[in-house]
């Protein structure tokens, strides 16, 4: 019984996600299928890596991540599966595996060559459940593709740090349905550079100079109740492991949230400086 | 082989549901996993509370009901587990499981105190799917709790009614996806009410006077079509016994809804006037 | 083991598909549920059919299709199940199967008997629940309802075609989360009237002249890149064998989309022009 976890920008109107998953269940009946989301920007790639690489852990070894957004094979871009950190991932080669690949080099990886194999007509989807199949009844990956030992490269956003060590930009990654900011400074990143110093997180015109442990780590003192926060801006480091930026009990759609409340947007910086 | 429902207010974008899920079938692979809603408005238990109460039912006895609304713990809020009608409800001691309470007791209720066994930084998420993961397998509450006998109190909306018994008031306490406003007025109390009696329900500047035994419960009379209704207000009693309002055929973004027709929202008062 | 699929209006924010849910596990511990849409526009029984019709076929044969959008019974609406190309389909004889049955004959078809064998105060669901649980344990479709040979007549959307087979006219039945517009011109009528000719496919104020083999399917020449056609129309013939019109890396939210970018909108017409 394999597990086998979908992340696509399918959205949940249109007969999409359904027909993949009848496909799978056609292909190997006694899949357990997962949706990690279906609402990726559409053809958004860094979301879908993002998603992809704050949840793939939570789910058992030996599941098969198939990761449908931008995943139209054309002759620049290579269908691919990867075995990494005892997980497998099937996608295209648009960038989306390439942040696993900088914190760990991979089992093995190959480009997916069995499109010929498979009936004229064949979509991208069919491809990726013949793969997921082969891979979930214990299938090498050799069979289905030719091994590679590179992505395609891809600029993706990464932090800058100033020559002194003193200041830090990073930019925000993504944004949750509760309108929290996740950026791409990693909480190994900050201690590194934190100790012994204080630090100031400038955010639009925001300043921050306490990281919570929890969104509800706020000081008890002079009787005050945890309710009295409700709204406060807090910046912590997520499950994930990168500094978020949010609003304790925020809802975008009625109080207010870091996005909307700060006006962040994907893309925007956040600033650290740091003080011995 | 376990079902384990999810109430949250995750939302369908991020990797959080799946997540969740991916944790559950690591914890207990046999586990069958329902969602219930994970578009709970953010931290609104009255809103879990009632999706919870009117869906359990349809579940088999033993069910393991999982509700991530609100659920951080603080000094003040503590995780439960509940066994109560022969089905299993996990979450914050934040009001959601009072209601249920209301109508019957518990056959056993603790206040979770795993904490402390399970790694450091363990999420909320981590303690309530280790805490479905001992129900699964047959084990006690007592084991990962200390029995409580009462929940927290919470202010909740009650109905309203006159002395002289004439007049009951009630609130818009739930508004689903059809527009379709649902009371805390429910079936019994109508009916106790209502004996020899005529009603009128007066809800915004609109009077109803008869209550539907279906949405299409109209008069087929003078050779009127059941089309001929299609827009027409109208209240009945739901499957979960509380009195609705509703629009027949209604559609919030196109013909309307009784909830954008009335403007009626959250919160909102409906008088029922009985006479002799 | 059953598949059961779920094509409904219920929408994700409310518990109405997790009782489903619920309610078939209590019937038949070990169905599959997968989700075909819960976004279906409310009481457009056009899109219910279009989904189904695009997506049974990736099921394995003997899945069975709960298709819940405007099913309430009424004394001139019946609930049915049908047979057909191996599938079983449960709905209300509201114009949802009637695409299907154009196609090819049912294997057998029967209006529902059932209600007064279920307990009062049965929903819609717990009669469609009651069929799926009793095809899922094999039984036969005469056992729960009277055998029928036609289902009421709908109106559907129908191209038109002018005397002299120049021109062929077609409406937009379908729009998809990325705003691609399908519409109801198949790929075999068109592949009929096109032999030897040339022909103009007129959209709004846009002519398309080609069609795509798949969406990325543009003339590599002149030293230009597939990025350089972001935002152009397209027109091809999609999974389900009908004409779509399309934006390459459309995005409705940013970039724009075939339904915003031309205005189109369900219904809409579009004109092929044939020429020798």
């Amino acid at each position: 019984m394999s597990i086998i976890s979908l992340t696509t920008d399918f959205g949940h109107k249109d007969y999409f996600v359904g027909a993949l998953k009848g496909k799978i269940l056609s292909e190997h009946r006694e899949a357990v299928i997962v949706d990690i989301s279906h609402e990726i920007d559409l053809f958004n790639t860094v979301e879908a890596s993002y998603c992809i690489e704050a949840s793939y852990n939570s789910f058992p070894k030996g599941t098969i991540h198939i990761i449908a957004v931008d995943s139209e094979r054309t002759d620049e871009i290579q269908h691919i599966a990867m075995q990494w950190d005892d997980h497998y991932f099937i996608c295209a080669d648009n960038g989306i595996l390439n942040a696993l690949l900088h914190k760990k080099l991979a089992q093995k990886m190959v480009s997916i060559n069995i499109h010929d194999r498979l009936q004229k007509n064949a979509s991208d989807m069919d491809v990726f459940v013949a793969v997921a199949g082969h891979i979930s009844r214990g299938g090498l990956l050799n069979v289905i593709g030719k091994e590679i030992f590179d992505l395609k490269p891809k600029n993706t956003f990464s932090t800058v740090l100033s020559n002194d060590s003193q200041t830090l930009i990073g930019q925000i990654i993504y944004i949750d349905s509760f309108g929290n900011c996740v950026t791409n400074i990693s909480q190994k990143q900050f201690t590194d550079l934190s100790r012994n110093k204080t630090f100031e997180i400038k955010v639009k015109n925001k300043k921050i100079t306490r990281i919570h442990r929890s969104y509800a780590d706020f000081p008890m003192v002079d009787s005050r109740n945890i309710k009295d926060y409700e709204g406060d801006f807090l910046a912590l480091f997520n499950e994930n492991g990168f500094l978020e930026i949010a609003i304790y009990k925020s809802n975008p759609k009625t109080i207010g949230a870091a996005s909307t409340l700060l006006g962040l947007r994907f893309r925007d910086s956040i600033i650290i400086e740091f003080k011995n």
